[in-house]
């Protein structure tokens, strides 16, 4: 199975907030960050598998502080952890104060994308090799993330039999 | 305090995907549903305790199935648990094929929004009152996820603190 | 021929109206929620034919009444009347402010939309059934409505004709 | 009272038909003539009466023929009759294959405004003085689609009162 | 070769500043302005031609004054030059105060764009005919707006090459 | 004079090349890589001078090749000149084929700016210092670049007056 480094993947995304992406408190809209942190997720995925991808699922998005307009939005995202045709994604979300110079860690969030084959089927991707520090510790806290996933998945499954939906 | 039930503040929206909604695969965008989403969402809150309200978090985002261009999107979403000034939304999003009538479940979401007092600080929100079958079952598994939520949030925390960011 | 129910049909819409929606004076556009009831009119004439629709004309858009920067806008679109390729769609246009829970009707519109068969030509929908006392009343006053369509079309043709358009 | 020609405020506006404005089979989605329709004839009364506006209503938009993805599209708006506080705003809207250069009439509208003076409230606004044939047409015609636009709204009214909402 | 007067293909443009079109300090942004010039150069282009065209280069994009909120903005593209495949566009862009009338040059803009063959290469042009004595002026400058954009044609692949770009 | 590098205001931006940013045929629209390229000059040269900026001009923009739907498209903007309010922006375009890694350089631009101090007129920023060779060429070709701004700006003037506009 073919090896690739985080480094080979990581994305970076700098963008301007600007009046059509803000709701009425003059801040960013949270749906606005989701769509920013799904697009730049997308092509930290699609550069390491080097295939079209879908988003699966997005385990969290933890919103820390409001993003303001005139504000920079910058966004880090990275491959964490590769499991068959699987793989998690864990993207910061930062505000710059174009005024000042100041940084604010402003939310995190972790997504899995799944690898589409020519057959538009699940299709294998390379295994991810951590490196940093901190490229480590997101890669051996995956497993706990999945089961969570997979526990939630299952209670959904039960929830829409038991409720006739 | 307030109560309120479910049903007081649930809401249903429908929209038609259009070019702008998808991405190269002629499927819409991952991101564009989150903002829908977040919409619905935000607005469900607001009806809840008719106040202002943030994104404070999303615990998962499960997509199933795509939704194409043309297809209609419908979304429901309700509160399904308070917490001071906390209020947890579940969403499903289901796909409506135009031609034939054929409805399929694409994707389900909780989200915690906070509602912001006059002077912009977190203020107590209404209590919830689950009814239907349905509405106690997420009710009662609110508490699981909150503590999931709490755990992950150390976590990053730690993590932060860990490698220097 | 076959028959359907208003209720077959009926869709309501709600959305929130952020700064992207609204014109210099921090309302929303009316261009913006003539676009709105385009969309879920087309969709409620494509639950009730289960083909494709193309917009033929609208009757009327009266703007009663601003919706603000923040507040939900809800839309409710049915089926009115049906004439063999046609359809009549009413809509109605409510704003909520979400902060207190006020809503108000700020617009009606009537549509017409022409139903396009798999060799892309006009072709037959099912016959509209009212049931509600307010359903009959729009399919009763349908006959005036399309008179003045009819009226208006030929006065247009005859206008180009003699002003060399 | 102030009185100004058609020619003096008559507004011409091209855009290209880009994917974003397109709906699913390839042509321009109707809400998005509209939206365009809602602008020029904005533009119109403004430069007729020089204050702020709002649009009160349309009597009618008919769309004769598709508008297709890369054609452009052409419109033309002028006021055809004023009243007290309201001016009537016709449209016409064409499309133009780039590649041949043939152009066809796709849509006609017409709207009224009201002008609003500097306390919020309707303004008076100068009265049009109509000098082409064509201008002169639309001019007499102008009281008929008015009685049929105070008609409409009087059978709405009783029909909210009747319906109980 | 087929030879066009500028007049055949000059296209007017006018547009609404609307809250998405603006900066946090609430006039256009100027990559806004630079969509508008592109698209209604390549209308002018096209119309020139009746080919399919892509933008070649910009030679300059002059910006005099702002563009508020609430303000038309009126753009005017003609065609001012042809070499073989190519096409050099003029574009004015003025705004106007609709509440006073008053208009004020804003920015102007050259570019160049290349028509298309069916094949998808280079295709010959008609030969522009300029008339009006600013017409003639724009024609007769091109040269030297041309050799400036030959030399910095080539100055870049040289910094390319040295830099190991 | 306070002194920054250029290192201390380079700017990166990814992004996905999606339906709404394409033409007709399915690669991306010149204005829209203009935007995104003025977005990206405007977050630099904030960087640079820590003040509210306005884009003054540009005085190139070329295309060398197109940009596909589903493709990322990269950009990067450093500061390379200064004098006194101004500074001028270099900006690299690439694309890259998210299915093969393959990246190509598509366009290049250079655009200046102008520092807006607390009473909205020019205020001095600091001065830049390049370091590398690449940083170095860029400097020292910027007077006549400069030299080229400044007559082309002049002979407009002449233009407009000789032309009565």
């Amino acid at each position: 199975m073919e090896e690739k480094r985080v480094s080979d993947s990581r994305t970076l995304m700098t963008d301007l907030v600007l009046p059509p992406d803000t709701n009425s408190h003059g801040t960013i809209f949270g749906g606005r960050v989701m769509a920013y942190v799904d697009k730049i997720a997308s092509i930290t995925a699609m550069r390491h598998c080097r295939m079209p991808v879908v988003t699966a699922s997005s385990d969290s998005f933890d919103f820390l502080a409001p993003i303001k307009l005139g504000e920079a939005v910058q966004l880090e995202a990275f491959v964490t952890w590769t499991h068959h045709t699987s793989m998690e994604i864990f993207c910061r979300i930062e505000s710059e104060d174009l005024l000042t110079g100041e940084r604010r860690l402003t939310g995190t969030s972790y997504l899995t994308f799944v690898a589409l084959g020519e057959d538009g089927k699940p299709a294998l991707v390379p295994t991810i090799v951590p490196e940093t520090e901190e490229e480590l510790w997101h890669f051996k806290t995956a497993a706990d993330r999945r089961d969570t996933r997979l526990k939630r998945r299952k209670e959904r499954i039960d929830s829409d039999r038991r409720h006739g939906r």
